[in-house]
């Protein structure tokens, strides 16, 4: 339940009043690419960087569910923001999910009281980063790619290899600006564009014993929830993108379509125009199901803690799966099929609708979705 | 909330065991046609026709909730009688939505009573039937069609025309042995074979005046609830289809089905297999949620009774429209699909597995999904 | 070319002429099942199975083109009967690609003298079937499946094993009526339903050595045609199965169809029943093109005789793999599809339009459609 | 077929060179937009600006079907330059339509000799260019919208209204350096970006009388093909991108793809790739034979001239119309999913891959898909 604030205003209101400014300027920053550090500090001037953080360690002490829907409205608008903003969390909640108390405590505390913005440095593929110890502390050397949220953040969750131990991972909180961490700013994708997702530089980095994280993803069940977060996150990307893509396309239709040359009605009384907004609505609706479902789902597994079992968990996981699979599919679909509804003036660059799809195509390449398909028709065979 | 019958079980727990005997013979009556004679006294018997009768009238109270789990639950086994259950319910409440305090209240008890089964009379389209005034009563001569479930009915819901008023309705309940009423049994179509929706021949079929219904479908926003009951319903038979066909195709996949050639591992380990379940089962998740959001609405409409607005009926008839929307298209594509994961065996007539797309072919076609679709993108385009 | 036979008619007028008897009873037909053993007897007395024979043994000498198009033809109006016409040329055909010279001119020369009818205990998976030496001559014993067109056959075409030699093919063409021969009359499937696809039982069956065709599938790839005749033959029969469901659909919407509601204007002049059209007849025409140039590849191979290369044979393969893919996605689609522009009175069994469906399913289920799609991925990937 | 040029290579040959130097920086060139006047030049250079004009008047004397190979060619590796040299052809071959002798005789001779590149000033929806009648010539003010290749052009086919006559059209050639004429460089959309098809400003312009093309678009069947012409070459653009971007993802796939976790073979022996590929390739197959049917059909009416009927040209416009819907379908399908056989990594800038997805969904709104599709159903109706 979203809380009133200092300000007066819930967290939904400030995040409305936000992604109103983050559209105005969406398109243009969607053609720049690099940092929007300008947005990035009204998120943290806001004080949505807390929104999730326990009262009693100064943040707002509001749900995953208000999380996720800021997340959402915030897709709606400006998906490279929605992206990294709740990634944010991802990262934030680390500390929580793998750290002991202090950790879990100390994090929680310095985010709320300085507003800190989280990124990356976790891409669990490509593995180039090793850590060595050194006198009871580790010193980090490599590469890592795909560290989304990287640029212009304070602190980072990074993961490495222990040199010699193939198989143990390493993961840590540091702070970006650590002194031999390069943030190379070289994401320059076609999509997602502003989410700051390219390459870290580690060169001695030093990390101390109580910034590493001893708890891993294997220590419980309620750890391995980590992996969830993330896709249960990326699921209300894609869904705020549809629906901002929806509004879109329907704006420009009552507005600016030109009236088809065999009917000789209206454009909006159109059988074929109505046929298609109707196909876009059935679609866009499943997904909302699909997808609020697992909002349900992840706050009472959320709110069980360390009581979760394995059972509930993979219940989860089948969840967030099956929204995945079918979001990516109706939100590709919707997001190319848009302009058959809106016709060829809308290819215009003055609107760059073509941003949906591409971010849509960019992020639902995150994880394999025929991985998360072929797995679930293996559990559908095997339970 | 499933209650307790005088017998100790819950009306799930009764339905549950009904399915069971339908689902042994399902397929030989499939084959057969006509009217499953037993299979109904069973569902007489068994007092699930007076589930949704309130107490005070003799019947077990439960809600609309009850009925359509039911429902589902038949579907999976055998749709037809589902249909026909289902529709029961359609016909016995609109004495309720349409009639006057005598009328509610003399139908509730005197179905409770005797277990009787309802039929109909009513396709509103393709009107044959003309009602005449002949002191103070009516006289009805004329021919209706798709009268689902009239066969072994006691009870008919009939529309006819006034003669010489267009446009008027002329609603009235009738026992279905009333002299002149003949029920010609000549459903044969592809699918839903023992739903006995054939046509009914009135000859001088007398009508006494405290048998017409004078509230008509217009009286109220609550009255006009009975035309969004009947796709309710059958969106919940779609989805039980849906439910038994993957059920069926599972069970034959994982004990019959042959590996595929290019396969070395086993068919429940082959990656084209398993994609096709993964598929399937995002499908029919998102059947589910959708034909489920309307459980919720829905029961929240009926119990704010007379008091709900045009506003919130039409939000659930959108609800009920999307969700017939989608199962229809899904519902065909996994009836279809389905014999993709058994192969070429599994058309073997004893199976009778090509049931599953004929009750869905057949059925969706109740109502137009083109105009569903138009109707909702209408909706959408103009909200 | 085809060309003018004694009757003065050519062989597709001949074809004609039969298909409009066929099409009189198919729908009955196709609800009784079992052995046309009218029409079959129509189609000996009309030359039509010696169509492909060389004129110098008594045949037409048509060409393979002009087979297949009254399999096509036949298989718009009776898909059953198209299927074993058909199928009697991939049949009759084995023994010239895999016997001597004797047995070619043997067995062509009979055929076309007697008009006889071949049949198939052929199916290669699923062996059963053992052939015993025993003084220089063979015995079988065992069961064959699916042995289309066996019913009232003249001629079968015999695959078994060589007992205790695993992996060699024992390839025979014997008798229909051979002592010790059972044809089961047994198949009972939903689709196809007069193909006669059962089972055989052999019981001490004399086979003599003449009698066997030495020249296996391996000997050449002209003799691996074979495998690539019979899905090539099945493709033209999936293709007017799809002409026939249209021309259906269209008479029905003509002449049956009601306006629908949101609709003001005619049937035929609604928007979404054109475009329904229009989608049907884009597919067609794609399933039509990819059809008719596996006509021409085919022909090309067939008159290279022993010359083509294993290039050329898998250059036919592929097209006609993709034409399979291909048509049977469409037709699945189309035959389920069609209904939306019908409605629901044509469900009714009066004109089991049911049929074309169950038909196609049945027959794209003859060799997994997967493994068609993998293998030509795999290819295109390796080329 | 393709003849020896002075260079002593095919037309074929000649195109090929300049493909490949196209695809050098086509990424590059799509990232900047604008007139790729240095390609541009390249085309002029090499005399295929004359491929299809009549040796007796200096061309090369080719055919429509030469053109349109190389057409797709381009297509393959730089849509927006197949764009307009197709485009080139539509508007050169205008005058040969719509002219008299000396017009045609002119235009053909004069653009042979100095290889000059036709654009148009045609589009004839938003007309708001108007020509008024002056001292027996005439005189043009006002806009014209997408006018591909206008930039860098020599001629321009113009469309405008008579001033004070609604309906009757006007038509003209004129030398785009024509006084007046403000080509303004505007084009930029999200695909296609390197087609010019801006904006240009008539201010003053005047118009000889024998620019001006008497003979429109309704002065016989003949005369009308260029409303088919158009459509016909950009389907072979659209051809030429699937092909392109399925070779660009198989080159990808290939040498770049991650093995994807659950399968354990190597990239290309996945059967998930492997399916796609085989579905890619299907789809692929049925579009070139779809537009490779128009290649012999236009051919076939180009070649009869003024004897061809209106039924010969509607039976063309139905197999353009087809190859249009299905391509449009195919291709968006295609360079959408294309990425989920490549991986999260190819969406990198370097590539710039999102290219074809983004010139497909452009040019295939050029004319409405949803008016194509159901003109066609309109016609099977009504046939």
């Amino acid at each position: 339940m979203a809380i009133q604030t200092v300000s007066g205003k819930s967290s939904k209101e400030i995040a409305e009043n936000l992604a109103i400014i983050f559209y105005e300027n969406a398109a243009d920053r969607d053609l720049k690419g690099g940092n929007p550090k300008l947005e990035r500090d009204l998120i943290r001037e806001s004080g949505l960087l807390k929104v999730l953080i326990p009262k009693q360690f100064g943040g707002w002490g509001e749900s995953w569910t208000d999380v996720v829907q800021i997340v959402r409205l915030f897709a709606k608008y400006d998906s490279s923001l929605a992206h990294v903003y709740g990634y944010h969390f991802v990262n934030l909640i680390t500390a929580h999910l793998w750290g002991n108390k202090e950790q879990q405590e100390f994090y929680f505390s310095e985010t709320a009281e300085k507003n800190l913005f989280w990124g990356n440095a976790f891409n669990p593929i490509d593995m180039k980063l090793y850590a060595r110890k050194e006198k009871g502390n580790f010193v980090l050397n490599g590469v890592k790619t795909f560290c989304t949220g990287s640029v212009d953040s304070d602190y980072l969750i990074v993961s490495a290899l222990y040199e010699n131990q193939d198989h143990q991972q390493f993961i840590a909180i540091i702070p970006t600006n650590r002194q031999g961490i390069t943030v190379n700013e070289d994401w320059d994708n076609f999509g997602q564009r502003q989410t700051d997702s390219g390459t870290i530089t580690f060169t001695n980095v030093m990390v101390k014993k109580e910034e590493v994280l001893q708890n891993g993803l294997d220590s419980s069940e309620f750890a391995k929830l980590r992996l969830n977060i993330s896709h249960f996150i990326l699921n209300h990307v894609f869904l705020g993108i549809m629906e901002g893509a929806l509004e879109a396309a329907k704006k420009y239709t009552k507005t600016k379509k030109r009236i088809r040359t065999p009917n000789n009605d209206s454009v909006t009384g159109d059988p074929i125009i109505q046929r298609h907004y109707g196909e876009f609505y059935v679609q866009l609706e499943a997904s909302k199901l699909l997808v609020e479902k697992t909002d349900t789902l992840f706050e009472r597994l959320w709110n069980k803690g360390e009581a979760i079992t394995e059972e509930e968990r993979l219940e989860l996981n089948q969840a967030v799966y099956t929204a995945k699979a079918f979001t990516t599919n109706a939100g590709l679909e919707l997001t190319s099929r848009m302009f058959e509804v809106m016709g060829s003036r809308a290819t215009a660059n003055q609107y760059r609708f073509d941003r949906y799809w591409r971010n849509m195509r960019t992020m639902t390449l995150h994880y394999s979705i025929d991985n998360v398909i072929q797995q679930l028709g293996e559990w559908v065979l095997h339970k």
